[in-house]
């Protein structure tokens, strides 16, 4: 196995196997190309917070983009075996899948949008076997990049406007676990990241000075700052916790005031163990004092939204904030439990939609009918209140009833909507152009600021589609 | 962004950017090529467990194989900026980037062998610049397919030689998170994977039948099961909750009997809510009484080693184990905490080995100093001590001193030691050859029954080591 063999492979192979031996029955029963509908969602807020923010749409994108079925593909396929040892799936179907190519309507929510559960952040419409072939793919990306940015602006208010910059990558899951978080957790409002593959391939600003081990390289720690100072004088965070903290504070000043002498201003220190808040005052009062009023702290070690807060509310004098395994992992709740679900399908006699949902005893597990969408509602600026409603009634929208309470809320007339929902592919052809990277952070950070109260944000089925759904679970 | 542009670009800047601007202060100070030594460890078993599976370092191999800065990550790294707007490499650098090629000699232990804390899971030494230069992508690999064949073992424990199956992918942490996980999961004893292109990448078993939306797309269950039956009768598991579970394994024993009937034998039911102990035990009987005594009864829901040992405890009939989130996430700790620390370098002027540790206020958090080895000790087949020693020391092993009692123990005349680090690659050339994945994790599970009582395990510092660090901390 070389690593290239993974990373250039055709992708199409990225599912469950039983996404592949539906596909089959559904073409073997001469369904595959009925017309169906899907949605992927999740049904609970991570990390018991009041807001979710939709991301890896556009990696989403490329991947239905590039899917196709290689020959090695293909040939994999064939060589797999039932019970009685023979093959699983019939050589014809070998063939469909060679020759087909993807057909759907799919609409998503841009990345950057704070979203809530039983929202669909994608709508997959088209033949049924399509449908189901990317569910698998579709699930690992929105899931895990809707996670991170989640954690990401999460840990950036906690910030409060002061810069977060992302340090995960040695700790991630995997290589595109740290690829994907370090782009999530920049959408989701980090100002940079330490990943320079990621910096590379999205544009994300990098930073980093340098470690312990240049520090142990040396007989003494200001022989490690006056070299690195030398080497790189534009680029200047001593990290001051090798040996005693406060002498390394001293030892970066003096390092500092020379390299001032040289034109040159130290862009701050790092603090990486002990008591940070403590630390940090006495840091700030040596540097104010010798005149480094502009240089910076950076905190790193361990840090989470919680922490952050804790050290915040102890006076931490920190103005930046590194934060690294419990971002980029989603340390308290690894996974975001995103699901795809049949919702509606095309009834092959009549031509007719018939609708689907899913019971479950535990209610919050039964998913909805229809061909959904979702609005959401605007008080001036100030967001309010989103409903998920079926673009098959074409009535306008009168009311909702809210998931929390389950009363009937009635839109105001003061209310403006606006549809979430995007057309981002039509019959398989690309309809949708994102927005740069930088915009999907600017649109994040911006959403945030005008859901004012977040918990008492609304959401909930319109009255036409609640009806529905009652109706189908009598 | 295409995704073909992630996965098919140079990992050479999968790093962070510290590495490169240490690279470069090494660089510029005329200490690139000093030797140094760094060693690969964890200091906490994941899980509060009492053992680790190591695992990533083929994915290690291939990434070290294939490192070389291309043009386009060249032309990257010249347009990064500093502080006053200028760049941060000089050219002359980014040249010795292009023309440099690893010299490096790295040893490490096989995967699949279980480990412990402190222990070098993964020594490198050679040019200064170079080691610095593969922490963070070594670390990213080694700590989470570690963090993940352990958790893995510790599922197929819980399952006490049980089939335990890998569905995680939907909610694994990217791609490659999902890739890797599914990898790790096999050599720590799964016996399959959902997820196909892992399949096809490494020659795991696939398994996978039918989900929720397969029922759902017909009128009645029955119909459901007689269709997928139809279409692929060599790969039965019925999934029997969509409705009413009990219902549901009736209507399994009647198609499993039509499929008899036509020559074919019904896998088994999979079982995906409600009380899974009751119901695998309704199931088991309505199976036993209508001749289906050989059919599995798989379980799925947010398995783990906990819930696997309490359904057993209980009684539960489960005979297959699917396991997804929480095993592909490690979802109860999401990282394993691998660090990469400096153990010795060579003086410029003296030629002699220096040697190096990080202090800490926290002892776990000191690092050891030299250049490290581990003996496995062996009483008959039994595993009963790991000593981590200076191979520069070229005494025998005498004696230890075990961390956890702090105590000195001698080796007892009846143990046989064998060295854990392989030699993997000599002045940067592989010399090593992988044994395919079927034989780590046969190897994985033998070692796992060879260490007997696993919380008497004994791991600890050689005496010379021992007060070499004494020495050293003084």
């Amino acid at each position: 196995m070389q690593l290239s063999n993974i990373y250039n492979t055709s992708l199409s192979l990225l599912t469950d196997l039983y996404q592949l031996t539906m596909a089959y029955g559904y073409w073997k029963n001469d369904m595959a190309e009925q017309e169906a509908v899907f949605h992927l969602f999740f049904r609970k807020l991570p990390f018991n917070g009041n807001y979710a923010v939709c991301c890896g749409l556009e990696t989403a994108i490329a991947y239905i983009e590039e899917f196709c079925f290689e020959e090695s593909d293909l040939q994999y396929l064939q060589s797999l075996k039932g019970n009685d040892e023979k093959p699983l799936f019939e050589k014809g179907f070998i063939d469909f899948l060679r020759t087909s190519k993807l057909e759907l309507d799919i609409d998503a929510i841009p990345e950057g949008t704070a979203v809530y559960p039983h929202e669909p952040l994608m709508r997959v419409k088209g033949p049924l076997w399509q449908c189901q072939i990317l569910e698998t793919a579709l699930l690992n990306i929105l899931n895990f990049q809707t996670l991170i940015a989640t954690k990401s602006a999460r840990v950036c208010r906690a910030a409060r406007g002061e810069a977060v910059l992302e340090f995960g990558l040695r700790r991630a899951q995997g290589i595109d676990g740290g690829i994907s978080a370090s782009r999530a957790a920049y959408i989701g409002g980090c100002v940079a990241t330490s990943n320079v593959l990621a910096g590379k391939l999205f544009d994300i600003p990098v930073k980093g000075t340098h470690a312990h081990s240049w520090v142990m390289c040396f007989d003494t720690e200001i022989e490690a700052f006056e070299a690195y100072a030398t080497a790189m004088p534009n680029n200047c965070i001593f990290l001051v916790d090798t040996y005693d903290t406060v002498e390394g504070v001293k030892n970066a000043i003096e390092v500092g005031l020379k390299l001032r002498q040289r034109g040159h201003e130290m862009t701050g220190i790092r603090l990486d163990s002990g008591d940070m808040a403590a630390l940090s005052i006495t840091a700030r009062k040596l540097l104010d004092e010798a005149g480094f009023e502009g240089a910076a702290i950076v905190a790193s070690s361990d840090l989470d939204e919680y922490k952050i807060k804790e050290l915040k509310d102890r006076g931490a004098k920190i103005t930046v904030w590194g934060v690294g395994t419990k971002l980029a992992t989603a340390y308290d709740q690894a996974a975001l439990g995103g699901v795809y679900k049949l919702a509606a399908i095309r009834d092959k006699d009549t031509n007719e939609w018939e609708y689907r949902i899913k019971r479950s005893n535990t209610p919050i597990k039964t998913s909805n009918p229809g061909i959904l969408k979702v609005r959401r509602f605007f008080e001036g600026k100030k967001a309010v209140a989103d409903v998920i409603y079926n673009e098959l009634f074409e009535k306008d929208i009168e009311g909702f009833v809210d998931f929390d309470s389950e009363k009937k809320v009635r839109i105001s007339s003061n209310w403006k909507g606006r549809d979430l929902l995007q057309a981002i592919f039509r019959k398989g052809k690309l309809v949708y152009r994102s927005s740069t990277i930088h915009q999907m952070r600017a649109h994040c950070i911006q959403q945030l600021e005008h859901i004012g109260n977040v918990e008492e944000y609304k959401v909930g089925l319109e009255w036409a589609l609640q009806e529905l759904k009652e109706e189908m679970l009598k």
